[in-house]
């Protein structure tokens, strides 16, 4: 029954030698990948608000925004850089617990790492710790958490931050039991907000709440002991049920970060094979789609409970409809920024394709694979089977692949010199003096 | 199924001309005494160690912190305000629901009135709209949420301070729906923390984020429409069984402020009964402490749910322990801020009753209730029975109760001549053309 203290034992007496090579390289795909959702949304209007809304609250500007010209204190960038890294639904994602696991985390420490000196060893040492406490603290509660309707990229990421921050800090182990305790606290985000862009606030209120709970705690406030196991705690009020041994079971032995994705479309992953597959007959049969009578799904259970948007208005919906994902694949063969803005919500062609498609929950499906068939007006059908979609454990994208993502983004914000610039950087990670040269590549020229 | 959207409209609706004069009587009695705490708890170490956490990232420094000389951006100033008016337990508590409902909506609200110009007619139209949302999300919830382990203070009092903040900065109905929605989705605050710093941070959070989706919503930043009944929203996740029915029954002809009560002591409402009854016994029957043999009481078992806290380090466990009410009343007949320091919980003679302190669950006993029986060495027996505790919904505290509660608490931080003004200002809150000269007589002097 001390769990929480034994996890902050942990992560305070945690040495960067200790990582595993291909533990340090999964984090440096990790991190690629984040910056690459981090340039893909910095643009969008949920920024531009955000951004907005702070600037009059934010303390001394000496943090810049990852992909914007702005700068703001540590706490607010934070925020910025978590909406900026969601909000276009690119980042990672653990398809064992459906967390998005750094952007809470990447957030913060790329925040602190603007305004105060830190080694790249020192940031990518913070990293993998806070995503394994990250994921580790999602793993309790899942599914039960999730599927009470937490948004568990928040809840669980900002453990996650406040470790991270907290580790940077150097906090005693003491100091760490009141950080998790107060990140505990602050836990919060609910799926209700799906398809409006209080989404992509979580993961941003999360690593800010994170970083903050780490810095009241470095001054000595207070908080329980026991905020994860103890029974009006985060396991226990958060979670109709929970398994605390994935805590602390083989804790430094196994890591979490190979259970990591990344996405090859800006949707929610669980659409993704629907889509691969669709732009797969796209591709291979090319249907016309005005003669197409009814498309029929066989896809996972998960998909019933989170994609079912049908009637939809903006974009950012867009990403959390089965039936946009079937009609962008077929119609247009691919899934782009382009296809989940307003106007592409409001294309009458899109809209048949939703109109006719019908997805049917079969449990026998797994949660990256689907089975599509399209009829056609004279009773053609065609039929396609993804086992495995691309980017899905089972199938990862490459570090090239990767590379070209992030190239992809990466240059609608910065010039390409910059881009490659970033991306050597990140595959040496360890070797950065001071992280600083990193974000400020990423202003925008 | 649109709770929340007939919530907002009723708020963005309502003139202050339809507030009834008891209402506004009462309103004024919440915020005399939420001033009263504030200045009670301006000067507690966690107040002072949230300050100097806040200050390096302040925005522009335009609002005062109740009590205290310095100066932060409102926001920041909010979350100061909600720890100071909450960590010494002195604030006000709704006994069907167990809010203290002023500390984030008043907090919020005069950290605006600080940076802004706001008559005090709109202060206190905002107040009354905002502590009536508070305690309207709570009913709907309560008791299955609190009793899984949330701090209602905390969870609902994020909406309260959404819709007054929403409120005085005039935003639409759609734009208080957002308002809403972005609360619910930051509502946070576990009891798992009670005894520690981090629960007075519960309402200081949520004021500050009540106050922040405010402002992100005036802006454009979108939520979900059904955050409260909606299926994946806030009485669905964080509560395993609701009454929506309750947020919106009567809603303008019965005000919830009449079922506000405010505490004579700074500790868990619940354990006032028997600090009252061993007050009594030590003022009437003048027991030797150290002959004292046994004390049994029979409590409710509300008692037994919070306040059972027995092995006790720290002055905030205090608050929290029956064990400790007993203590202080029979041994000091008062229970003043100084029976709540570190030093009292160390003092033999209290650790002594704490150790021979039998409280008994009694389903018989109400909540404002007690039964004391001290026995003696020589077996000579005190009894004494509370039926209504001072300050508890059938016995309130007066008007002038009120006021000598404030002048106590006041006068240790400003001059007398100070306190009488604040009181006058008050009593005539509608009166005030700018709220920040209430606001600013609150400065040390």
């Amino acid at each position: 029954m001390n769990e929480t203290r034994q996890l902050a034992e942990w992560v305070t007496a945690h040495r960067p030698e200790s990582i595993p090579e291909e533990i340090a390289h999964e984090a440096k795909r990790a991190l690629l990948n984040y910056l690459a959702a981090a340039f893909s949304g910095c643009r969008h209007e949920a920024v531009d608000i955000a951004v907005k809304t702070v600037l009059p609250f934010s303390g001394p500007a000496v943090s810049n925004l990852l992909g914007r010209n702005e700068k703001c204190d540590p706490l607010h960038a934070t925020f910025i850089n978590g909406i900026s890294s969601h909000v276009d639904d690119f980042d990672d994602t653990i398809p064992k617990n459906y967390i998005h696991p750094s952007s809470p985390v990447a957030s913060a420490l790329f925040a602190y790492a603007s305004a105060n000196p830190i080694s790249g060893r020192d940031f990518l040492h913070a990293f993998v710790l806070g995503f394994e406490v990250t994921s580790r603290v999602g793993n309790v509660v899942y599914p039960w958490h999730y599927e009470t309707g937490w948004h568990i990229t928040a809840t669980a990421g900002v453990f996650g931050a406040a470790a991270a921050i907290g580790k940077v800090r150097g906090l005693s182990t003491e100091k760490m039991v009141w950080a998790l305790g107060l990140a505990a606290t602050q836990s919060a985000g609910v799926r209700e907000t799906f398809g409006s862009m209080a989404k992509a606030m979580h993961p941003g209120r999360a690593g800010q709440n994170g970083y903050f709970a780490a810095l009241l705690a470095e001054n000595g406030f207070t908080s329980g002991e026991h905020s994860i196991e103890g029974s009006r705690g985060f396991a226990f009020v958060q979670s109709a049920n929970r398994d605390l041994s994935k805590l602390l079971n083989q804790l430094g032995e196994r890591y979490e970060l190979p259970d990591n994705t990344y996405k090859p479309f800006p949707t929610g992953i669980v659409i993704q094979p629907a889509i691969e597959a669709c732009i797969q007959i796209h591709r291979e049969n090319h249907p016309d789609p005005a003669l197409i009578k009814a498309v029929h799904l066989e896809v996972a259970p998960i998909v019933f409970e989170l994609c079912m948007k049908k009637d939809l208005k903006v974009g950012l919906e867009g990403k959390f409809s089965i039936y946009h994902a079937v009609a962008i694949g077929l119609v247009r063969g691919r899934a782009s920024l382009d296809e989940f803005t307003d106007a592409a919500i409001a294309d009458t062609a899109l809209m048949r394709i939703r109109g006719l498609t019908i997805p049917h929950s079969n449990p026998e499906i797994a949660d990256d694979e689907v089975m599509v068939e399209v009829t056609m007006n004279d009773g053609t059908r065609i039929k396609k089977h993804v086992e495995h979609a691309v980017g899905n454990i089972a199938r990862p994208m490459t570090d090239a692949q990767l590379e070209e993502k992030f190239r992809d983004l990466a240059n609608r914000v910065i010039v390409p010199a910059r881009t490659e610039e970033i991306i050597r950087k990140c595959w040496a990670f360890e070797q950065l003096a001071d992280c600083r040269e990193l974000v400020d590549l990423t202003l925008p020229v």
